[in-house]
């Protein structure tokens, strides 16, 4: 299997043309699209200070409506730090967060082995989490913290409905929990819940946003919430070893990308619901959640995983088309991916995709 | 005295030629040197994983006669889990270090407050540190780790004496004390040694190189040691938030850097020497060390702080030349700054900062 999958990813990296994410851009276009968007004035940031970085993070913090932000290398720096400075505060290193949270998967438990943090799962791990589960946590032994997620990455994007979250934000709030915002993918909300990001994020008592996912970006992430939150922060960011020489390319890029996507972001929910309508019309093709609730969703591919990439490798390589991604789950019968809407599909009619869909679908899976 | 500092550092940042450090290069030529510098085919790194960024550990770890090597965005990251890995092999958190390691000066303290590590200081603050020093740490508490600066900066970019450093590490490997280079500026070593950065990284279980200060890169470093070592580090790289989607722009100017600064090391310790010893010559200039270990030394200036700013700006703006550095002391009587002969100095021809100079001590401290 490990071979066939090798295979595939390089023949899914081949095509000129992808259904998901952004348009790709080689390392010497994204460098040279950077040296041309810097002013011949512009000077790069020292140790975080210089007009570039903070110019940029005065401009995040307004949009988030918060008073202040900082730049860093990283979102697992940004949350773990923000995580760090909540407990210290309360004198309680508990925190609440989802079982799919990214500190609980994808950071080596740095939570726990650097921070000295625990975590208590909150709600079942393929939904969003609820009031009383959040309740039930908090009952069981009090939470410093509570780490949201929006949307919910691993749950294809799903989003709680909004009276939902600002009830549970309102509880957490008169319990002296502190509310932080996992926002990697905040971009795709304001359309899904036509709220502005400032009210979204104004529910926490901070944020976190990343650069290189929906915006394309180079790496980074901003943390925003009020002065004296973002003033320790800038001490656990030297700790963490993340207040760099220079962060100069990765606030250039981000500034850039912010500038490209984040106006595109609502047209991208409505290529994601028209497009998973047409995955889910197809036999065997099906998405989660059926609508999706942001401009990502996963979806599952009813199939013999050897035969469907093996076919669907013939078909990338007569096609140059990418109608699916590198699955993240694959067993006997179905293979899993994710699907973001980004740049890529806006290359091409709607018109267009819905042929090879269908084309792909007659060749592949039948 | 605030506001004279701010003038005197703008004034000395306005001049075209500056006697220290590499040349200045606008922040818009730097991303296009980048940009000139990548192969159309060259592709960004991801989370750490791809030829770019691998090949460049490969040629480092070789470079330093080590295992592997790890990028990583800072020196900060690679030295403090460098220390924790020992650390935790030993069972034992305590390291023992110099009074003016970047650890216990510019770190917010984050080998004891993040990676929860006790430091027992080694030696005198204005000295290299001796075996004596080291052995009567271990005695009084053994150490797990020992991290040793070469060049040690904070004390005008001294060397031991090669066969007291020999001395020292073979002590410590028979105590089974783990050792650490701290090589920020380890460039300079081979030309004052007379020995190969292998032989003197050979010393060591593990050392971390900078790129953005000799080798005027962004920022990174590399952190090099055996195959378990560095795998362990990449565990804690991910901890500590380094682990970042792609560290491109940081490898290529490492890589350019190493290219264009490396071979320039051995006539930058010349220059060193050359120019300090013009210096002593002038009456109220005294260098430390009199005769330079390394391509920088630390200068005191004796006069009446104000009165000499206040002048060397007039001289500055009529001559567009800098012929110190921004103080990082200030007293009554004197003022102190530091000197690394750079990529700057070379711009000139000796004679002509030879006759400025002179100048500069007649128009200015006479």
């Amino acid at each position: 299997m490990a071979d066939a999958l090798v295979a595939f990813r390089e023949a899914l990296g081949r095509c000129s043309f992808a259904l998901a994410r952004n348009q790709k851009v080689s390392l010497k276009n994204t460098l040279q699209r950077l040296a041309d968007a810097v002013l011949p004035d512009e000077q790069a940031d020292v140790y975080g200070a210089g007009p570039l970085i903070n110019d940029f993070e005065q401009q995040l913090a307004q949009m988030l409506g918060k008073e202040a932000a900082l730049f860093l290398p990283s979102g697992t720096m940004a949350q773990c730090l923000a995580m760090k400075i909540y407990c210290q505060d309360a004198l309680n290193h508990r925190i609440g967060l989802h079982p799919t949270s990214h500190l609980l998967l994808h950071e080596q438990q740095a939570y726990q082995a650097l921070y000295g943090l625990e975590a208590a799962p909150i709600g079942p791990r393929d939904a969003v989490p609820s009031l009383g589960d959040m309740q039930a946590a908090h009952q069981a032994s009090p939470l410093a913290a509570l780490l949201l997620e929006l949307p919910m990455r691993e749950i294809g994007g799903q989003l709680p409905p909004w009276d939902a979250l600002v009830a549970q934000c309102q509880w957490a709030t008169e319990q002296g929990i502190r509310l932080h915002l996992d926002g990697a993918r905040l971009w795709q909300c304001p359309a899904a819940y036509g709220r502005s990001l400032s009210e979204i994020a104004g529910l926490f008592d901070s944020v976190y946003v990343s650069f290189y996912k929906d915006l394309g970006g180079i790496a980074g992430a901003v943390l925003a919430g009020d002065r004296r939150f973002i003033n320790e922060a800038r001490i656990w960011l030297r700790r963490a070893g993340g207040n760099l020489y220079s962060l100069a390319p990765y606030v250039v890029a981000a500034r850039e990308g912010l500038g490209e996507h984040l106006g595109q972001m609502p047209k991208r929910l409505a290529h994601a619901r028209w497009l998973a309508e047409q995955f889910n019309a197809l036999e065997g093709f099906s998405t989660w959640p059926l609508v999706p609730h942001t401009n990502m969703f996963r979806m599952r591919i009813d199939c013999e995983p050897h035969l469907f990439m093996e076919k669907a490798c013939h078909w990338m390589a007569e096609h140059d088309m990418a109608l699916v991604t590198a699955p993240y789950r694959v067993d006997e019968h179905a293979l899993w991916c994710e699907i973001t809407l980004g740049s890529a599909f806006e290359a091409l009619p709607q018109a267009r995709w819905q042929e090879a869909l269908e084309d792909f679908h007659r060749q592949v899976m039948e």
